[in-house]
């Protein structure tokens, strides 16, 4: 960055403080900023692309021309609320359940994943009369005061709540016992974690998952695990809910929904992020009967959700995944990634283990005693940035990279996201010893 | 509506039903097919034009032009969330920020007015270490989790909070006693609702509130009552939250927020409806130090709030507001209206109150006895849409009609909405006698 751009920023960062304040978080010591944004690359104020490795929200591309044109055309002709008949958001609605099983053929429309969630979460506790609730160590759900009450992801000045509990997912990758042991241990702890909600009075309500286990580090359970604790969560009267936010939309590569991957049967189903490419919406996918059941006790309404607008913008990103057949591309740009990045790891001490599927990957990185090194992770992502691309980091640990580009990434965005990413290694590899 | 197009609308209707299910509220006996809007109006499948007499979401018009280039323009530049540095945030906080007293200088921005009421008693929990919270009765504020707890205006599953007391609001309007003694009782009850919410041991969080009561049917509390009620509840140590989703934006003609008609100062201000125009767009409006304390303790995030074009569809609804001076026009017209409705209503039995300030206006209707008629307003908002004019009604008791339509809505407009409403006033009550 020039010393003028730089000095811009610096001008906009602090403006920037006295509306929205410091604590808003910003990326990096030397935050970026960005005026533009095509595919996989946002520009720079001073002119310079960066490939974007880190962007699932605009799935289909930054300012992906079939989604902008649905927005503007829509956005002249019609936006309204559900409480007069219009065809968009049943086209739409149409349209994304047929992405699912059977049984999941009802949704209700929000603005978020964490309006979603919070919805889930209602018809869950008034489905079982139950608050109790099961969540995994180190994830976020959303920002409401009853998902604060269960995230263990971030920093929330609200306790856990006492009706929540936080289940250790368990991590093949890292247990070097055998995974029936480690299945065994697992599905013991989820059990002991019931009971001890119906203990003390609460019951469950449900499981609230992310299938891919992002937050907590891209972690990879043992096989049968998910659907271990989905028969636990549904043996108990609980209700199974997929949040998708992280895994949906072919993310994975193997499967259009995350859960899918995990053959469990979610009752509920949570969307968010990449659902309107930046457009904000979300959603939630449910039986008819968990529908009724809610719906004819609440007077529920949501004023923008499944306006016009927003509808068109959905159905734009499911059509432009399904032309471009951006699953598939996931599924086989992912296991060409996995490759590349197994090789690269295995030449580098530094990265003890390559995690995740499809477009969502994770480099986890270890210092040279082998211990889990957020400062080398840091400074991977600072160095890359400086070399033009775009990544971040996750985990309890803050020590996995994460590379999770929009969906449209191609072959040579990858050469060139791994060209910068060993010389990333090398270097920080280098500089330590 | 002719044969063919109310069938298609029965299809779609039927297809709807299937998607987002049959509790989804829809408006009327035979519900609207709209396909497009332009400024006060909104067109049918059959070509119709109905004048829009009720929407405040579209508050610059439907579909107005400025906004919609703002939108498309941005959506097709970039669109990315704020953990980058990027201009139009930073202008819009601004701009907004400008329009607020000077000890409201920050904002978080939000995708809807429920994220907004979640975050802005999220930080007044956290400032006043309590739980308890002041709303008032026959209100609503959102349909999350926490706010279900504390909604007395509409079916919710979840009962009213332990930790929740609703007001009963004084109305001069329909209190035969003189002001001062109904001040005096009201602010006597709230004393005593604050001191049973300290007893209880949830002490006093905060007071949230919409200034134009319009929920609970447009109430004319005594003047000096929301005062009392401010200054009651910061003695108390509580915050004062001004719910503007209502009242907004310049929407009662004397204002530009709905608090400020109060002489209030209120620590948290949220915004939702029509800040956007339609577009999902929410916000809190507060102190440094609420935001502070709050940004200090908790890791805040929210993927799509102050993304570019979301911040660009709310700037163009504040360039639209003044460049068109719609606070003045809703202040003269709203005055006209006034005047012209008070006529109206003299000579007709069936219209016992003209309530409501600037374009948002409330008819109460009564029967012939005197006694609040659900079924009259039902039947005059029916007849209206007959007539092509869109309305609604409000209040716990069902009676009131609402009249508060986009603030470009012009003497012509009045003039027809009058003429309509004479006309089905006349034929409804012409009815049951």
């Amino acid at each position: 960055m020039s010393t003028d751009s730089s000095s811009v920023a610096e001008a906009l960062r602090a403006r920037r403080s006295k509306v929205i304040g410091p604590h808003s978080p910003l990326f990096y010591d030397q935050p970026l900023h960005v005026v533009a944004g095509h595919g996989v690359w946002l520009t720079a104020a001073d002119g310079v692309d960066y490939l974007d490795a880190y962007n699932n929200v605009p799935h289909v591309g930054h300012c992906n021309p079939v989604v902008v044109r649905a927005i503007a055309e829509q956005a002249a002709r019609l936006n309204v609320h559900t409480r007069y008949l219009h065809e968009p958001v049943v086209d739409y609605g149409e349209t994304l359940l047929a992405t699912f099983a059977p049984h999941l053929d009802k949704v209700f429309f929000t603005n978020s994943g964490s309006e979603a969630n919070e919805l889930a979460l209602r018809i869950a506790r008034q489905h079982t009369r139950s608050t109790g609730v099961l969540v995994t160590d180190f994830s976020y759900h959303g920002n409401t005061t009853s998902l604060a009450e269960m995230t263990t992801g971030l920093t929330t000045a609200e306790p856990l709540g006492a009706h929540v509990r936080a289940l250790r997912i368990p991590d093949v990758l890292s247990d070097p016992r055998s995974p029936d042991v480690v299945l065994a241990e697992a599905l013991e702890e989820a059990a002991a974690a019931v009971a001890s909600l119906q203990a003390a009075g609460h019951g469950l309500a449900a499981l609230l998952f992310d299938p891919l286990f992002t937050t907590e580090g891209l972690l990879h359970p043992p096989a049968g695990y998910v659907e271990g604790l989905a028969d636990l969560v549904h043996g108990a009267g609980g209700l199974v809910i997929a949040d998708e936010v992280q895994s949906g939309l072919g993310r994975s590569g193997s499967a259009f929904w995350g859960h899918e991957l995990h053959g469990v049967r979610p009752d509920l189903v949570t969307m968010g992020k990449p659902l309107g490419n930046g457009h904000p919406l979300g959603g939630v996918v449910t039986t008819t009967r968990l529908l009724d059941e809610f719906g004819s006790a609440n007077m529920y309404f949501n004023t923008f959700a499944g306006n016009p607008v927003s509808a068109a913008a959905g159905a734009a990103v499911l059509q432009e995944t399904a032309d471009r057949e951006l699953q598939a591309s996931a599924a086989e740009l992912g296991r060409h990634a996995r490759k590349t990045l197994e090789e690269l790891a295995a030449d580098r001490p530094s990265v003890s283990a390559v995690r995740g599927t499809g477009l969502f990957f994770g480099l986890e990185l270890v210092d040279d005693d082998g211990r889990a090194s957020a400062g080398r992770a840091k400074r991977v992502v600072e160095d890359m940035v400086r070399r033009g691309v775009l990544i971040s980091r996750i985990g309890p640990r803050d020590n996995v990279l994460k590379i999770r580009p929009p969906m449209v990434f191609e072959h040579e965005h990858l050469e060139l996201l791994v060209d910068r990413l060993a010389a990333s290694l090398d270097e920080v590899e280098a500089a330590v010893r």
